[in-house]
C-alpha cells in the first residue's frame, strides 16, 4: 500500500510517499515542489497540480494524508493556502484516491505521541519510524513524510496499517506511551 | 472577445459568459454550478474544475474575472471558498485565460458607479447593460455576470473594452458618473 501526504504551502509544497508492506514503512519518494515567488498564485497552481499529478501517476497512493487548515494570522495568505489546498484535493480526488484530513496535533501525537512535539522531534521519530539512512535536511519533506505516516495509522482500526501502529507507537494514551518509552529508552530524544 | 465571470462558492458558483463585439457587451451564457452539499470538499471541487472547463472549452474566453478574497467570519468556510478559488484559478491558468481579480467594491464601482451599491442595484444595472430580456432570477448568476462586465472594463486603459466603460459608466470619478447619470435619467434605479 502507497501512501501520499502532502505539506501545502504557495512557496514550498512538501512530500512525502511511503510504502506499507509486510508490516513496515519505508520510504519510496519525498522531495518539495518550489513555487516561483515571482510568479502569481495562478501560475504556481499550475505547477503544483503538474507535480502532484506527475507524482501520483508514478507512484499511484491509494490513500492521501492532509493537514486540516491551519490559519496564519494574514487572512491573505490563508486564502493562498487555501487556494493551493483546493488544487491538491483536486489532483487527489480526480485519481480516486481516498483523503485523510488531520490536524497538526493528531500527526504530531500520531508519529511522537506528544501533540505538542517540536518539528525536531517530529524530524527524529521519522528517520527512525521509517529506517531512514539519513535526516531529510529540510521540515517540508520531513512534516509530509510524518503526515503520509499518520495517514497511514488513520485508515482505520481493521488495517493492517493500524494494527502495527499500536503495536510500534502509542496513539495517545498516556500509559501506552510510558510503557513504550520504557520499552524503547533508546528511542528517546536527547 | 469573450469574457468570463465567476462568482465562486462550495456550495453553488455562479458563472457569465460575455461577448464584447462591435463596442457593445452582450450575454453568452449564464448558469450556475450547483455543488452536492452531502459531497465532501475534495468531490465538489471535481465537479467544480469538471463543469467550469467544458465551460472554457465551449466559449474560449481570453479573460475571466473573480473577486478577491472576501472573508466569512468562519475561517473553516473561508479555507473551502480558498479551496474553490485555487481550483478556478486552476483551471483558467492552464488555458492561458487571463485572471483578473478585483474587490467587490470595484465590480460594484465598474457596474453602478457606486462602490456600496446592493445586489438588487446590481442586478438591475447589468440587466440593462447587457441588454438582457429576462432578469436572471439568481444574484449567484448577476454577481457573475457583473464580475465579467467589470473584468471587461478592467483589461486595460488601451483596450476597446476600456473605451467603451468610460463612454458607458463612469468608472468612479464622481463628476463623470453625475454627468452619466444627468444624460441617462431613464438609468436610474427607483
Amino acid at each position: 500500500m502507497i501512501i501520499l501526504g502532502v505539506d501545502p504551502g504557495t512557496r514550498t509544497t512538501g512530500y512525502g510517499i511511503i510504502r506499507f508492506e509486510k508490516n513496515n514503512y519505508s520510504v519510496v519518494d519525498s522531495g518539495i515542489i518550489k513555487l516561483d515567488e515571482k510568479k502569481d498564485i495562478s501560475a504556481r497552481l499550475v505547477t503544483l497540480y503538474s507535480r502532484l499529478t506527475t507524482l501520483i501517476d508514478a507512484w499511484k497512493p491509494v490513500c492521501m494524508g492532509v493537514e486540516t487548515a491551519f490559519f496564519n494570522k494574514n487572512i491573505a495568505s490563508t486564502m493562498k493556502l487555501g487556494n493551493a489546498k483546493g488544487v491538491i484535493l483536486l489532483a487527489a480526488a480526480q485519481h480516486d484516491i481516498q483523503i485523510v484530513e488531520l490536524s497538526p496535533r493528531e500527526v504530531k501525537r500520531h508519529v511522537t505521541g506528544n501533540g505538542n512535539a517540536s518539528k525536531q522531534q517530529v524530524e527524529a521519530m521519522i528517520f527512525r519510524l521509517l529506517n531512514m539512512e539519513a535526516r531529510t535536511q529540510d521540515f517540508d519533506m520531513s512534516d509530509a513524510l510524518a503526515i503520509a505516516l499518520s495517514a497511514g495509522f488513520s485508515v482505520g482500526p481493521g488495517s493492517a496499517a493500524h494494527k502495527t501502529v499500536t503495536q510500534t507507537v502509542s496513539r495517545g494514551k498516556r500509559s501506552a506511551w510510558a510503557s513504550y518509552v520504557n520499552q524503547n529508552s533508546d528511542r528517546i530524544i536527547k
